[in-house]
């Protein structure tokens, strides 16, 4: 991608978090994935890097390495047209100028923004610790900052606080916590505020952290997250999946199995699948260098 | 793996062939799915081409570059027990040197047994002649066969006939031509003959099949096909499943695309998903370097 094309998605990415509407972000782990969802019409991705590691071989919180990672999502990010954001875990290391050096790499790659979240376990430290220190984050993020300015290209910071996603022991008080930390974070830099959870921040909760916390927020949803227009009205900049949508992939997979063993069908395998046609076309439109096989006017395989 | 590993795996491999039971062979297309339906039971996988193409932004056919299926495949087979059967497509060239080459580098990545085609379009050939002429593919059989004995792995080659994938205008005589190849296929060294269909082979069909090929038959299930336990009652051996298990993904994570833009709530994506934990626990329990993070009893993230 040329510079003015990466600068011109990342401005419309940042434009995106501007709303209402609030913007919904499919977290994808390969390309058929990013297709998809580019088809259905959203208007820019995430990636899940517990998707991507999962669908490479390795545990989530910084397991698969870096290069790997950034692998995937250039691939991504090269086959779509709207904006792609990378999950960059806790940076790949926990100097300011490893984070910053991941988001370049992301950057590089095709990504016009970056997540980087303050959860210290991925970088295995001390477990009374769980989060890194406020200002250590803080640096981190102004590392990716300044590295994006320096390379002239608005880089959409998305910075994640697992005030919320933690063992609740280990933060006395999460909600000041979480906008202290999340003040700091703006001041270095970052455009919007992650806050993942384990589907306890209800409506009085979100409402409370977007007055305090006066920029764009990205929450993420499952079982017990209000629906998406109310999160709207919440004030929510932004809504994400995380690994869910993955997860739900393998569930279904585990339902066929299921099916299969028991009354030997496939309901499960071909009630809504998409085409054979559809999934190749994406390819074939793509890439320009291929087209269907003339023979059979459509892709050579229909199984 | 070592040698006798590889070995042992392609003798389990090829005794799943002689059942009954029939060989219930599920398609993989990365890390993550290939340990569900390990987890689920499966004594064997195979791979899909199309899947790992469609996640690598590649169509099908031959779209991807072999060295990039071979990685795939690689992951997947370092990452579970059980044997795993490789898509080659049409060999990665026409030569019988060319498709040796592509089962070699297969059995190198951890693969016990190779599925090879005889639909020539992969190679971009004549479309007037869809199918690679029969003794060219026997010459191909038997490259391979004789690279495999030479490397003392019994691999299993699953043989592919494609007569009746194809248009129909393009096969004469589909059962007669299915019964010529298969025969020179199996004298050329396959252990296995691969019947792909679009939901056309019947009950009346596979009888016959069978009963002519008298040696291991695959068949590929669909909407039309009957229930495994009658493809078991008819006499077939193997059945798998192409890229159906991924299409249907896709499928799913359309349908919650659907959900979130008409109700904006999250049914469809956890409703039957499995468990971030039991993802996670695939990986640290394999690895074995890294344990669940002590501080949390698990891994760290519960999104």
């Amino acid at each position: 991608m040329t510079k003015l094309a990466l600068m011109e998605k990342a401005e419309r990415f940042l434009a995106l978090h501007k709303g209402p509407p609030i913007l919904v972000l499919p977290n994808v782990w390969d390309v058929a994935t990013a297709k998809l969802f580019e088809q259905e019409g959203f208007l820019a991705l995430g990636t899940t890097s517990g998707g991507i590691s999962a669908s490479l071989g390795y545990p989530d919180g910084e397991g698969i390495p870096l290069c790997e990672n950034v692998s995937v999502v250039g691939r991504i990010a090269r086959a779509v047209r709207i904006p792609v954001s990378a999950d960059i875990e806790a940076g790949y290391g926990r100097s300011p100028e490893a984070a910053a050096r991941a988001a370049l790499a992301m950057m590089r790659a095709g990504a016009v923004g970056v997540n980087l979240e303050d959860s210290s376990s991925g970088c295995g430290k001390d477990p009374t610790q769980p989060l890194i220190d406020v200002g250590e984050q803080a640096r981190r993020i102004m590392a990716i900052r300044a590295m994006a300015k320096s390379k002239g290209i608005p880089l959409l910071i998305n910075a994640r606080t697992d005030t919320y996603l933690l063992a609740d022991k280990l933060i006395a008080d999460r909600f000041s916590e979480t906008v202290r930390r999340s003040t700091a974070y703006l001041e270095a830099g970052a455009d919007c505020i992650f806050i993942p959870d384990t589907g306890i921040l209800g409506r009085e909760t979100i409402a409370e952290l977007v007055r305090a916390i006066r920029a764009p927020i990205n929450v993420i949803a499952g079982a017990g997250t209000p629906p998406i227009r109310d999160l709207e009205l919440l004030g929510v900049a932004r809504v994400s999946f995380g690994p869910r949508p993955m997860r739900a992939c393998l569930g279904l997979l585990r339902r066929m199995s299921q099916e299969w063993r028991e009354t030997g069908t496939y309901v499960t395998m071909t009630d809504t699948a998409i085409t054979y046609d559809e999934v190749n076309r994406w390819f074939f439109d793509s890439s320009g260098a291929r087209t269907p096989n003339p023979r059979l006017g459509t892709p050579r395989r229909r199984t």
